[in-house]
């Protein structure tokens, strides 16, 4: 199935062309006070919730997919963890390029290990990507991201990918420079989630999608998620010996070889095997 | 105002020895739907519920601060963003012992700029911090933390001050090694805050507090932050250029000189003048 948030945060099932609003349900999540549960209630909810959507389907009221704006398909991650350097073909275009790619930077992932990125960056598809630092040079990443189902902490990889309650294309925006990742990456809307969550059961192989990322329509980055140097299974591995993962993080997997600068104007192309496409605007900020 | 959340996210005042209970004032925040807003609610609408809070206080009940469990003042956070070494003496200490600080992590803060710490990785004095990894070196860092009070971007530091709602004690738990900060930094409980929210009107120079933090009675980091390289209002115009912070975000200001090795059975006493004292105990996980 493959959910999406859309208008006011609604919650939609997308089918062909349409958006079904089965928003009705969201009422089985209840208000909550102050403070907060932690995670993200409608991806923690989501298995009980499954057969009350399923049901909802059948009276729910269509729209056509052009007509709507999709939101990032989760609204409350508490965290968004990425992968640095996961294909071997864009670490060695990054050692190759010493101009771009600070040296501090460019190690092999067991060395470096996972980052974050700001919650506060997160952006759906139809927002557009504002460019935070004219000045410095700001790049494309087009990324498998796992959103993570259930609570995990010290997972082994055989049993990850049970953990996971679906995935989408993410865009890892990036500026160039000396700085942490966790500071270069998390300017407003440099995270981009869409267009919406394929539930895992309808990708039996995360480990063998196509992906292409065009920047008006020429192509800068064309890979296979089989040649990810850890795989989803290992990251949350990884990941869950560090630290909990809860119900809405999201796991951004790396981006392959081909990253490229972007600036105000461009439209940026992003496809993702058995996901979809998302098509976003470049612009000043 | 010193302000609480004790015991089940009730909400308390500071008055001496004892915690005044003025959890009537939560309603006033509202329950809300799914999805919810970004930034700790409670710190949002702070600047309406001040007068609430001076009314409830007449007749709240009292219990004695040594009878309550101190939780994280703020219980929401949207991010944790962290300084990098900011004390010139640690900076120091950090060049000089090779064996313990991994080269690419030892470079000036406008260099490295700031970090990310996993906002599940907070805790509040009252909880423990739990060695994930004992096989890795871990280490205490006491730090100012500053609480933002209102949406801050592209602020410049002669204004900043005025978007910090408060001030608390930090520890940034530590784990050494290669990989970035963001990760070694977010192990769950490697975050403390408290013991309360000083109101920023009781600290009118952030920048002359002493610090003291001991492991079961031995002083191991005594400084102050007027020894900061960049200050809080320096920061927050460093932070602001690159994103956007919200309500509740915290800002941990980095550690002094001293930092150490810490292991299950220790005990971190931490002070900060004009804010308090945290004793926090250290366990195995």
């Amino acid at each position: 199935m493959k959910i999406c948030l859309f208008n006011n945060n609604r919650l939609g099932v997308v089918d062909g062309n349409e958006v079904l609003d089965v928003s009705s349900v969201l009422t089985r999540i209840g208000a909550s006070e102050y403070p907060y549960p932690r995670g993200d209630q409608l991806i923690a909810c989501l298995p009980e919730l499954m057969p009350v959507i399923a049901d909802a389907i059948q009276f729910a009221r269509r729209y056509p997919l052009s007509k709507v704006t999709l939101r990032s398909p989760v609204a409350n991650p508490g965290k968004v963890v990425a992968a640095p350097v996961n294909y071997q073909a864009h670490l060695d275009e990054a050692i190759e390029d010493t101009a771009t790619f600070s040296r501090a930077h460019v190690r092999k992932i067991q060395e470096t290990g996972l980052f974050l990125k700001a919650t506060s960056s997160l952006v759906g598809p139809d927002d557009s990507v504002y460019v935070g630092l004219p000045d410095r040079r700001t790049d494309h990443e087009i990324e498998l991201v796992a959103i993570i189902g259930k609570r995990a902490k010290n997972v082994l990889a055989k049993d990850a990918l049970s953990y996971v309650a679906g995935y989408s294309i993410g865009l890892d925006i990036t500026i160039r420079g000396p700085e942490e990742r966790s500071l270069r990456k998390s300017l407003d809307s440099y995270t981009v989630l869409g267009p919406w969550l394929v539930t895992a059961d309808e990708i039996e192989n995360p480990h063998a999608l196509a992906m292409t990322l065009d920047v008006n329509g020429k192509v800068r980055q064309s890979a296979n998620t089989k040649d990810l140097i850890m795989d989803v299974a290992e990251l949350i591995e990884f990941a869950s010996k560090f630290y909990t993962l809860e119900p809405g993080d999201l796991l951004y997997t790396g981006t392959p070889e081909g990253v490229g600068p972007i600036q105000p104007g461009d439209t940026i192309n992003c496809e993702i095997e058995r996901i979809g496409k998302i098509i976003v605007n470049v612009e000043a900020s």
